[in-house]
């Protein structure tokens, strides 16, 4: 239906595109991304994309700002280049948080992302474990929102923790992580936060639910400065948690996050790489699970025109 | 800046307009709203509307479908009518549970609502309560969603039940369900429901929490056939509650939902008017309140370009 | 150029679907349709249709806003499962009326259901003898219009009636109806309705041409209470018509039609299945032409690119 | 709600809109349309329209693709120039007869003339009597469409010519024939028109309806090359009718239309002045009624949000 | 990827068109363009174009509004037709010189053509040294500006002038010129026009730059009337060139153009047939290069996805 | 016709926006604009904008791709926040060089930040002095392209240099150097680069016109580096100029840019602050001109409606 499948790279994430390459035995194709001294970035395709099946692979983990920028503009040069088909490949969907106005006078900069990429050029998208997955519906392209917890559930029933207990530190991510217990056979229990004065800066924390004597798995979709997250390991840690893992999608560790890590008693961390993942970022005790395999899997699919869903059938979500 | 005001109203909510109308002290516009035999409806307006700013008053509660194609054709005829300013003011949002694809191969049909809407000539939105708040990203047109949290919460302030517990039976809703407990300075537990079969037909129940002895209030969006917040009644009765209290903004209660509720422990219902409630659905326990105030109020702040946001300024949200 | 042929069917017109489906000897794939308790309509498909040609086979005769509804769903769940392309097959296409404003301040309610199902994601659009031409218009997306009028004229040409008079039932009617004449190469009548009073409730009938002694076909587009066509019918039989005929694309039947020509002196009716008739409404001398083979062939012509213009080229229009 | 008025003119209606002019009091504003020796046009306003409620004046008939893009540019102009509101206001309305794909492959160019000025940038339109009605439909931005027969029919219930016939030359205008017959309470008769042979070049005509000893009056939309109504003038003739009256909105009368009513046995024709009419043109028995203050009324009732549908509440059209 | 090649010719460069069929050995496809007595253009095309990939060939010359309105109705009658993808080949894109607001209040009508086109249904674009290559971002659709100074420049390396000095006429060009310099290997020089007073009907021209003795090309985009063009070759002549010859893209040559150019001291006129060439037009000393190969060569690459870029990779431009 | 005007300013330039503020007497408007850890931006208003005629004043330099989304993300908010009209007010468009495809698959930025503004959610644009006016052209939303050559050019009126030659170091901005040449009434020369390798590292200059021993001003919309302007100051220099003045509009100044220019002979550098200026950069011999009452000017004329063009128009431009 479409033409010959074609991979670009953005600068965001070049080693996974690379890794996704590999895995699909398509070499990635050349262009030239150039920042000039003004900062203007500029983008050449080094060979013809018309009517081809075009993949760009670009994250929009920081620089964030550049990132979207770049992705924009390669949108841009390949639909002047006649492509075929065009799908943005986003392994982390930044502005994913400011998803509603829940105050006045604030934007809805994920709908805004979504607009921009449709504008820029984008036929498709394929993104990897929304902040809320009603960001799909942010888009009026088609596309696939895949799931890495698939991977990292099987990492945990493999490990065989025994009696653990599956801890949501964030109440937004409730739903999904009843679906990472449910998984593991697990009971669920909740860390939450509230503030307890006007200046949002003091906050008390209640743990929900049981982990006394138990391995506890922390569980959230994204870890950004570590504060929520390594506020409730201290929290299930007080309350007599034996062992106590961190499992999340997104690896953004941003700011004081890798200190903050580094000092909480963890005892695994268990990520992925939608975010580059500089050495100086990876701790002793993380493990990093590429998505490479996953996105080659899709990809693939999506050219040849095969259900994707398939890939997760396996991993069960509820309404 | 625009026009007059002029109120009109659809089929699904005569009464709540009537009430607006009274509240706001104008009159609601005529208009004829016909079914014809062959199930087609149409709509003519009294009055000319042109370059005036219209609200549009229209529940999308059952009937569902004609609701919803009566409101788009109300809006193409204000549009063709050259109506200065439209505003949807829809009090309930059906279809807001299909906000995603969490299965492959579902539409986003609370996205295609919102398209269909701008599509048919909206300008603007007012919405009350939806199932999710990134519903408000789905729609390109600017527009307000209001709270009745504000307003409930406000009920049970002034009821003072003394060491209550707030529950919230549905895990998507746990966020929410905490900002109404903070108002409340009340602690949060959680019912937490998992299916035990593959047939979807038997599921375990567990309270995540503590509820002994206490005065709960189980908060939700919405209650449709009563079936989960019923449950949760009993789970949290069997976990010894003392006394339990039901909170939802919008009643639905299609099917079997009175008949589950009248057979439950419940001492109080509370909601509200923004689904239309029948003598026959209104049992001896409970306590509807009207949306119409609010609703006036914001269509007369968005009239004369005032903050909305400064309506809900005492009811705390928090990321 | 498409990917493989892929058939849905709603549940507006599923025996019709299912009939079609065995012409081409391409299997209806599986769907649920699924109306919860609060009246919410859900669709999941059952295969991938990812670059699939694919064909939604949804008539829009009652449940009408339901009908419209489902179709608008089936369409969002299909671009948004990334279907190659997606074609509407609308055998009745409801709202047609609505097509003008004729009066102050009405909406065009059949310009408003095009754009709705192109906001919902069709690419192109089948339907059935409009009831004005000018509707293909109101699409912006490409489609084909099939008139069963060649079906029905030929029928009669081979009952080789004799001398018979074709009448038109309503003067907006006036062109296609001659064109049905000069296939029957039989002069043409008109019966001229106008009102007698303000309620609109009385009128009065004239004959414009002459029928007397000869058999005569009324014909019209669509039959929805048969009130005109009754009409029309009594004054062709006061004016002296020997055997009268009815022959109209679309049997809506709605209301009190049935009664009423089942009272009429009506030799016979001849009409198509683009609107299910449940048994009972099938009259005795009622006809029914099925539009399978015709949907058929349009169906595989529009897959293999191939004119659909020539199927009709035997049937003359004029301008 | 929007600011002053503002009337601009093409050069396809000159005469006219210095006439609208007057009538509203309001001058036309300084415009440049020059057309380079290149064929190019070329539009310059002369004074700012900022946030001003504008009015484009501008007809298109001959030389027709000239006036059409002359409309768009000055549409453009008006739009990059800040205007607060265009109202495109085009008496006469050319392509109108391409509204349907009556046979395969070709075009819809009504509909595409409606987007092209849209796309220019109008806010709304005016038109005069369309040729279908529908084609207000063809506009997604709202619009008024005005009919020329109230006026019509006026002058010839002055006239009182006692016991006439509407007779309509054109099946396509059945239902306004109808309607103009019901203003005069007259009986309707139909000129039918049938090709005899496959080079279009003969055909027969059929009086359908009685005309003998009386005063006819034919009506039509509009009159082009006059070869048809005048084939229907020689048939009312030679059935007998008494004196023949022609009435027709839009005075088109290209080719040898002169030649043809000149030397047709027509007692009047009464038509507008949607169409220029030049001196060589004006046949003795010609009487132009100007639309003049008609539009003056439309253009001032639409400027100050007043309604339209007054202006006709006394011209009744039927379904 | 896309169905078979069709090539369709509007009546704009109907010997261009048979020129580029011959090339590609594809027969142009047969269509009517007929126009109505009322200057009405109506479109038909001889065969079905479901699926295809459609190359309309349609030049904007004069007569420059009917063949733009001509090139519109095919676009619309080839995408309600189901083309599966249509290219506007426009050899000589008029309206460019209106590509920016240089004052106020006047029209942007190269991007309003852009708009038009794209409305009107075309996918793709292939132009031909606009009159700035800006207007290739006025498109929103993917295309290709192809360039003839590749041919224009290798017919004066085999020439071989010696010491030849090329001359910008008109400032706007000066880049390009530059750039056809480098390509000769010659020095550059520009004549200057200043207006002398405020009629704009005198000014004084100026040459910066050093012609003396030597032989001069002067090189523009299009020549119109000829007026500044001729004025430069006198300033040249009058600064002692040797020889002059006059090179430029799209010869519209409308008005006194052709009367002024014979009576200039011109050795050789170079130019192609982008525009049709009358025979009363053609000058003794003038040379027409077909651009047929070049337009064939892109539409053969174009439908089989290769690179158009490589067919211009000798001929270098700078910034 | 709009309600009050309200200033919001963006990072990019906030002293030059609080001059507007003071020019205009109308106060900044309130709001938080928040780079979070993770690099999202985040705004928030401090005050109702609901109808309001809002201007949001940011310039698109460095860091430019933080500016421009800090600017799409206002955009978002206003229009979210229900302002009645949006002007983005954008003194320095970045990415204007990206106007062309002058190589095969490279983007159009300037047209994709066009569309990205209106995308979210802009109804208007001024801007000043763009690279090329086309870009005008970009925007379907109307808008304002303002000159500060008008007060560079009185500037050097002031100045009365005497004999003075003008002199354009780029051949893309030859007309608009004749522009200013025209109003200083000076003759023009030009600095032409040509590449003398294929590397594009060294290059030879020539100056096309005299200049010995005259003053010189040279003019260019932007400098950038700084090393075309610089190599023109050099060939000038060695040509003979008896002064050397520098003015441009943009100081973009980046890399090396004000090493270069210190180093080179020029008496004088005249720009804006169309691009803030921080104190390390400006050398002793810059004299920077505010746009402030510029767009002081314009805020205020669009605001009340008034025409933009008269403040341009002792400022002579020809085509």
């Amino acid at each position: 239906m479409y033409g010959d499948i074609k991979l670009f790279s953005g600068t965001g994430c070049e080693t996974l595109a690379e890794e996704i390459s590999q895995h699909l035995q398509v070499p990635l194709s050349g262009r030239d991304i150039i920042q000039f001294p003004n900062e203007n970035l500029f983008v050449r395709l080094h060979e013809s994309v018309r009517g081809q099946d075009v993949f760009v692979i670009q994250t929009t983990s920081a620089p964030v700002n550049r990132n979207i920028m770049e992705l924009l503009i390669m949108l841009d040069t390949l639909k002047r280049a006649s492509a075929g088909r065009v799908t943005a490949v986003i392994p982390y969907f930044s502005y994913a948080r400011s998803d509603k106005k829940d105050q006045p006078r604030v934007p809805i900069t994920a709908r805004l992302v979504a607009d921009l990429i449709t504008t820029a050029g984008a036929d498709r998208y394929v993104l990897i474990d929304l902040h809320a997955g009603q960001i799909q519906g942010f888009f009026s392209i088609p596309g696939d929102e895949l799931t890495v917890f698939a991977l990292l559930s099987d990492y945990y029933k493999e490990k065989d923790l025994k009696d653990e207990v599956v801890v949501s530190a964030d109440l937004g991510f409730a739903k999904k992580a009843r679906n990472f217990a449910v998984e593991q056979d697990a009971p669920l229990a909740f860390v939450e936060k509230r503030r307890t004065d006007n200046t949002g800066e003091s906050e008390s924390l209640t743990l929900i639910g049981d982990v006394t004597d138990k391995p506890v798995i922390i569980v959230d979709d994204e870890v950004d400065t570590a504060g929520s997250i390594c506020n409730a390991v201290r929290t299930v840690h007080e309350h007599g948690a034996r062992e106590i893992y961190l499992c999340f999608a997104h690896a953004v560790l941003s700011g004081p996050a890798i200190k903050r890590l580094s000092a909480a008693p963890i005892t695994e961390i268990v990520t992925t790489n939608t975010v580059p993942m500089p050495p100086e970022k990876r701790l002793p005790n993380m493990k990093i699970i590429s998505v490479a395999p996953l996105l080659s899997g899709v990809i693939e699919r999506v050219h040849l025109g095969r259900s994707v869903g398939k890939m997760f059938a396996n991993y069960h979500t509820y309404a």
